[in-house]
């Protein structure tokens, strides 16, 4: 059996690793499963479970090595993208391995540096990208932000996050309206 | 030495959670650590650390069974009573422990079924009170709700938490005034 100090357990370690990242690109997060990232890695399943004991862990380390898909590449109406991004945030959130990482990584970070570096990643990069949309969206008239453009990820982002984590409750259309209502007037509505 | 089987384990489990609570209701939360919980019990600060051996654990505990100090008693205008609670929500999520308490109960409220009761209790409180304050507002005039009374703690609560717990950014008086326009029109400016 491959030990810690082995290289084959760093090879296999590497390969679980882009196993997981692929389906993760590919299938998104749900396929990121012990069976899936074996078969596709041509490894067995034990080997996976002795390196990843838990997937959302896996989950954690693919995703931090993946561009983020969320936020990204904003299309004019601002409002319909956003609106748009929050509902795949709010399904993302409904997966328990998902919600497992983003629960972990707060937790974490309060105690292991790593895992703070990762928080403050995952953080900064979706806070830039709404920051920059909404001052597009700012300057092309179709919103007068109530708030910064920096408390915007926040305001977005945060119902969505705290309903799924704390209250564990749905999240629907008329929820993600009201958290776009609160980052500003926005010039006419989109429906 | 005590062990778990010996009463004395649980009598001294007792007075440590009795001075927690204590020390929580008197002065909050950070009044909570491991010298003054075993100096106001009487017993050795290492006998506090065999049974708790995190504060934030301890904190949970006695946290789950003292009254819950927020949201209680709203008092008109509702505008400026729910500012000052959510601003003193603001304030207890910058303490390391209660930050570690929030996001333990998300994080293990997904495996611990007691764990997960626990964050159902304190979700479905300060829901409930938020939810009747906000009715009793809009049953006065004083706002006309853009979203269920029910989904209003996410609303308002949601980007407190997500900054304060992945942020990691302060909260200002202009944040939570965006967190409280996200939930209505409010007749007329409290500032």
């Amino acid at each position: 059996m491959a030990t810690e100090s082995d290289p084959r357990f760093h090879r296999s370690s590497e390969a679980i690793l882009a196993a997981a990242r692929e389906l993760l690109i590919e299938q998104g997060p749900a396929a990121v499963t012990h069976a899936q990232v074996a078969k596709r890695a041509g490894i067995g399943r034990a080997t996976v479970y002795r390196h990843w004991p838990r997937v959302d862990q896996l989950l954690a380390e693919a995703m931090a090595t993946v561009p983020m898909p969320l936020f990204d590449a904003p299309t004019a109406p601002i409002r319909d993208w956003l609106h748009a991004e929050l509902t795949a945030l709010a399904r993302l959130l409904e997966l328990h391995d998902v919600r497992a990482v983003a629960t972990t990584l707060a937790q974490g970070a309060l105690w292991d540096p790593a895992m703070d570096s990762r928080r403050g990643q995952f953080a900064g990069v979706l806070s830039e990208r709404l920051a920059d949309a909404l001052d597009s969206a700012a300057a092309a008239g179709e919103v007068e932000l109530r708030t910064t453009a920096q408390s915007a990820a926040a305001l977005a982002i945060g119902p969505i996050y705290y309903r799924s984590t704390i209250e564990r409750e749905p999240v629907d259309s008329d929820f993600i309206d009201a958290a776009i209502d609160s980052l500003g007037v926005w010039s006419a509505p989109s429906r």
